[in-house]
């Protein structure tokens, strides 16, 4: 239905610039304060991190989004600006002001994002030499998806067009995560721009849903970041009737596609992964326990290393379904491994062994249980476990 | 309070006898059946996995210790007997019949537990000769506890006596686990014996407080087994005045300090640990949230991978607090790293790295966090996580 663009990235969407700069926040030569720009102001939504302990710029741009307007958005890797008392919320807050000075508007106008080390100071210095280097350019998407990686291998964005009541309209995102990844109400940085006309009120609701089917619905390792939002921009220059609840279906749907797509970039692109896990929970009592079952099961440790050496040891993953808190009858379940039926009504089906093992070896291994009790469906999608993501994280800061 | 016995083991209470054999139920030349043996018939408690799936033995042993009456266990390593359908549960049987003929007990009267590979069948031609084999000793508790080890590297057994109104009194318990190990009302398989007279409903309910203070305290990988279950036997020898509720208290105490053990060297013993974890969550508004807050941290892939880098990366604790689900105030909380705060009321304290690093290369790291906001307090238990810990779960069925 929506069609992707090739090379796609942020500022594929008509009206939209970006850059980034080295500013040397915590390494030098290599891009990490990046700048996103709308010649207009734009109505925007935003999801954030359930986690209890929030980022600085976590809280101050609930502040800003609070009022439904934005221009810009600036973010940084290397320094989450997180855990260091009220010091943070006024260095978030400075941030806002340059960018707001740089580029003539509103400090309440701009969006902060920021990632990396917990529990340090930013180094103000180094993000005003940053703000102020920063080049925006009709074609800086890519640059920026560069600036805002930590560990990721990868940057991750996408681009896609959709006619939308006669009126091609884009839509383009751009994600950061490798690591902390099991969001919860939102995942680690991700930014999504269009040109579509849209009502406020809708657009927070289609992001929430987009977000549910996508960022939700990942884990790499089961932890939920204080940095963790997800923003998404209108600026309504595609010029198009304006979208709202009763004819916002093919922009729903175009969205999600977008955040799915930024979403399994992340999963696959975990600390560490050498595979894409999918699972897929059908007939689950109610979506929610469908949902509940996938997470466990993509978020299970032994499971994913299982994965991690082709080892077919399916037990483990009836085991995670066990702990999720979903109904479970042992007597009904199917699994399938990659399309293999292991367990036929709770009993075992004997397969060969060295088949099983040679379908793990994929790099995407597919996981699919039916419970056999109702409706509910649900996907989600992860990572293997290697001795790869112990190793970055067992000296992240040292 | 409490004497420990040197070199105790499962056999040190009067009237108990245990003994294994080789049956090669997975690999050759090495002890993975066991039989532990009462004199006379003990009153019994146990506490039993709340995973969905549950295992066969799980299962019949229930439907047994439902009667209160308890003379022998049979356990064997190899095979988790869980996930085969009805097959499991007839199997189970078979194996308490076996052992009920061999010892000239009722069959109803032997409990059932089971732990290894996950999904096959047990290959009851072997457990017959297992059962047959078996020699039982006085002394036979040292070769029990080897026989129930799976990924363990060492056995794990304690023995206490403890003066109860005048009559000295044993209790002993032995227990496995390695891996899988985030036990939800239970934990791997754990036995323990006494010769103190006991009332059955006091058991039960003293049982229950040891584990919750123990067994439900510890984490190894956040999965939970389907065959978790901790029996408890007495065998009234000691002929001490009949323990209950009213004059149970230096019972309880000794039981949690036996529970306490075992659980902390399954800990210390997690697949591919170095370092074992202890983690102390005071001034919580509940007791509850302490322990929720307390268990999350010491989950942790991302704080356990830290430690066992030595790394001090203490915002992961900050962040794992944050998504406990605990009532967190950012601005009150005091952080410790072995003893060194590292955060007080929200603010980061300066404290040279080198200093942190050195002390976290201790073989037990503790964290200890002061929440500030009420009287609730718990301490779990867990260990790093190390690149072993992988490698030995990439490959555990193959």
């Amino acid at each position: 239905m929506c069609e992707v663009t090739p090379s796609g990235t942020i500022t594929s969407v008509p009206g939209f610039h970006a850059g980034a700069a080295q500013s040397g926040i915590r390494t030098k030569n290599r891009l990490d304060l990046a700048i996103l720009y709308s010649e207009v102001p734009c109505v925007a939504a935003g999801v954030f991190t359930t986690n209890q302990i929030k980022s600085s710029p976590v809280v101050l741009s609930r502040e800003h989004l609070s009022r439904g307007r934005v221009q810009a958005v600036v973010a940084n890797s290397g320094c989450a600006n997180a855990c260091v008392g009220e010091q943070g919320l006024a260095d978030a807050r400075e941030m806002a002001q340059l960018v707001a000075g740089k580029l003539g508007i509103r400090p309440n106008d701009v969006l902060v994002a920021s990632t990396g080390v917990i529990g340090t100071r930013l180094p103000m210095d180094r993000v005003q030499i940053g703000i102020r280097d920063v080049e925006l350019r009709a074609n800086g998407g890519h640059d920026f998806a560069r600036a805002i990686m930590t560990t990721d291998t990868n940057p991750k964005e996408v681009a896609v067009s959709v006619d939308v009541g006669g009126t091609e309209i884009a839509i383009a995102g751009v994600a950061k995560g490798s690591g902390m990844i099991h969001p919860d109400m939102s995942t680690m940085l991700a930014f999504v721009a269009t040109d579509a006309s849209i009502h406020a009120g809708f657009l927070q609701a289609a992001l929430k849903q987009a977000v549910d089917v996508s960022f939700h619905m990942i884990s790499v390792d089961g932890e939920t970041s204080p940095s963790d939002c997800v923003f998404l921009l209108a600026n309504g220059r595609a010029g198009n009737d304006t979208i709202g609840f009763d004819n916002g279906g093919v922009f729903q749907q175009a969205l999600s596609e977008v955040c799915l797509h930024l979403a399994r970039s992340v999963a696959r692109d975990g600390e560490g992964a050498t595979k894409m896990i999918e699972v897929v929970v059908e007939g689950a009592r109610q979506q929610s326990s469908a949902r509940q079952a996938a997470r466990t099961i993509v978020s299970s440790p032994l499971v994913k290393a299982a994965i991690h050496g082709s080892d077919p040891n399916w037990g483990r993953i009836v085991t995670a379904l066990g702990r999720s808190g979903a109904e479970v009858m042992e007597e009904k379940l199917d699994v399938y491994l990659n399309d293999i039926n292991v367990m036929k009504q709770g009993h075992v089906v004997p397969v060969g062994r060295e088949k099983l093992q040679a379908s793990l070896q994929n790099s995407t291994v597919s996981i699919r249980l039916h419970l056999n009790l109702g409706d509910g469906t649900a996907t989600a999608w992860g990572c293997d476990l290697s001795e790869e993501y112990v190793t970055i994280n067992s000296a992240y800061t040292t």
